[in-house]
């Protein structure tokens, strides 16, 4: 059970309190452990123990908390909200909450409502387990991957010379939202050009012309789970000097790929793909870690990169994601979702990766 | 200037740090100071002072950051991020933080870099600065509201006998993004027949078929500021018991809209509307709150509530959205942004509000 994971790397505490805020503070562990299909459960909050699950909610998310076959309390006012806080926790006195989600004000408030308990931070556990994901876990995951692959096959007949980065990134969104996805796991990257050379480039009104590069980097969520992936193409015919950034960025992630399984190190992978590229004139180009985690969140947590010391295990999903950015000519990016497995791994987003000159 | 503003409620405090952590714990009041157009600016952090603005951030966001005009300070690794904090707060004992949207862990983390200080919170004080809209906030909103009443426009005609409501939702986030949109402001709610009578439900894949209520609860985002609307018709003939929900909710959202000027306090407005409900045989099927206000976040801050004591001002936008749920029969939802003006109001989502017969 989810609910007894959560304790697995914390002593003395068995009974933890999940509190989300508004929108911009929903702690997806709340989604982890209930499973909540719809709903979004702001100012919602649980109460757990190793085998037991209480949704403390509004009347706006009764159906939906009902539907998890949890038990589920529900409050109108604020007041209510403390008073059924309190009463839970009232035998308890060790109560795990999660640091890395409760902001201080939510803390302030815990502290007034039930001001005589030891809090101790259970973010680390909570992440720990977070990172392994289940059967359950992966089979969305997995959709959520193939949603965004097929989506590109949907997308790439609408691309277009005069077109937007905004238009485009709109067919990318409608693609899988039709292909089954809630949403988008980010807000949709369309760089062309030498947009391109921001990792994080917000699409804008530049039009398509021969030549660009057509970066997208999208992601579906399904079932709240999230994929994470990108392409970048050409429009036209690819230059010279495309094609050798797009045959390095491919090869860096190729070699850096072949060598994800169980028990390797994070910083071991990204340095096989950093290597490629700083062998070669685009020295110091590829800024950014080589991959993260994905899941609930689309950045779930830290995983492949140069500054951090992080073992692989199986049943991991991490995002395999080098790039080459050159300010004024353009970037190329190619990443992809992978499943980490005891003797290797399987790569869930699926698109071609061979150059494509649209 | 916005770095002044936030200052504007707080004593013994000229300087603060505004900090970011991942995808969900980014301060939108970051964009609020900096007005940044693109970036996401996960890990980031602003030196704030009333005349002087610092970001600090990574390679990943610096064409982003070196756009908004304001002094950018690059970092490569979290120790350069810790020294750059260290520094740039050397001369300050005082520092403000806002403590909605730090986490402890964030607060944990900053205690070790510069554990010399008095941190003051200076949230209250954001959060006065950032209801009252200023011009250029205004017309922001007012093109979300735009675009999203010009999609709901584009979408009628799309919807059909047997569509799914993720297929309307994915037209709904297709017109808002062709329209302009940077995306939608949170997760579109389509839902059919009884399904309305869950304010917070997620679309599925139950079929359209006739006689079914059609509720759309949407929002556009444009340039980082949300629109939030609903509308709710019926596909083919309504009922009598539709007929009579609609015009209910209809009447409640006139009544109370009509009262919305500087000065009023929102527990009023909402009794106007929740009177008009519970006159009704509908008495106590009215289980939200009557508006929030919209901004820089969907639900940005608390605004017209039965338990809320709030006095309306000039450049406030909130939204007006009462309803009637039915759990088995559906619900009715109208939703629309209100900009409150000194005497009066103007409405900035503009679609009809006749019952559609589709």
């Amino acid at each position: 059970m989810k609910s007894e994971r959560i304790f697995d790397y914390v002593r003395d505490v068995d009974t933890a309190l999940i509190i989300n805020g508004g929108e911009n503070q929903i702690d997806k562990t709340f989604f982890y452990i209930t499973g909540a299909k719809s709903g979004i459960f702001e100012g919602s909050a649980l109460f757990i123990r190793p085998d037991e699950v209480k949704i403390i909610t509004s009347e706006l998310e009764e159906q939906a908390a009902r539907e998890t076959g949890y038990d589920v309390i529900i409050f109108k006012t604020r007041d209510e909200f403390n008073e059924i806080i309190k009463k839970i926790f009232e035998n308890h006195t060790n109560i795990g909450i999660n640091y890395s989600a409760v902001s201080l004000e939510q803390y302030k408030n815990i502290l007034k409502i039930i001001p005589d308990k030891e809090f101790i931070d259970i973010s680390q556990s909570i992440l720990e387990a977070r990172k392994i994901k289940e059967d359950d876990e992966i089979s969305k995951i997995r959709e959520a991957a193939k949603i965004a692959s097929d989506s590109l096959e949907d997308v790439i007949p609408k691309i277009r010379e005069g077109m937007t980065e905004i238009e485009l990134a709109a067919e990318v969104v409608y693609a899988m939202m039709k292909n089954g996805a809630s949403g988008e796991s980010f807000s949709t990257i369309v760089a062309f050009g030498k947009n391109s050379s921001m990792p994080h480039y917000f699409p804008g009104k530049t039009k398509l012309k021969k030549g660009d590069f057509v970066l997208i980097d999208y992601g579906a969520v399904y079932q709240r789970y999230c994929s994470d992936t990108t392409r970048t193409m050409v429009f036209g015919r690819a230059s010279e000097e495309q094609k050798e950034i797009y045959e390095i960025v491919k090869r860096a992630q190729h070699e850096s790929m072949i060598k994800i399984k169980e028990n390797v190190n994070g910083r071991d992978i990204d340095k096989i793909a950093r290597d490629i590229i700083d062998s070669t004139k685009y020295k110091g180009r590829f800024i950014h870690s080589l991959g993260h985690g994905v899941g609930l969140d689309v950045h779930d947590h830290a995983a492949l990169s140069p500054s951090y010391d992080f073992v692989l295990k199986s049943n991991m999903v991490v995002t395999d994601e080098p790039g080459i950015y050159v300010p004024e000519v353009g970037g190329v990016r190619i990443e992809d979702d992978v499943l980490v497995k005891k003797d290797g791994y399987e790569q869930l987003t699926t698109s071609t990766k061979d150059l494509i000159e649209l």
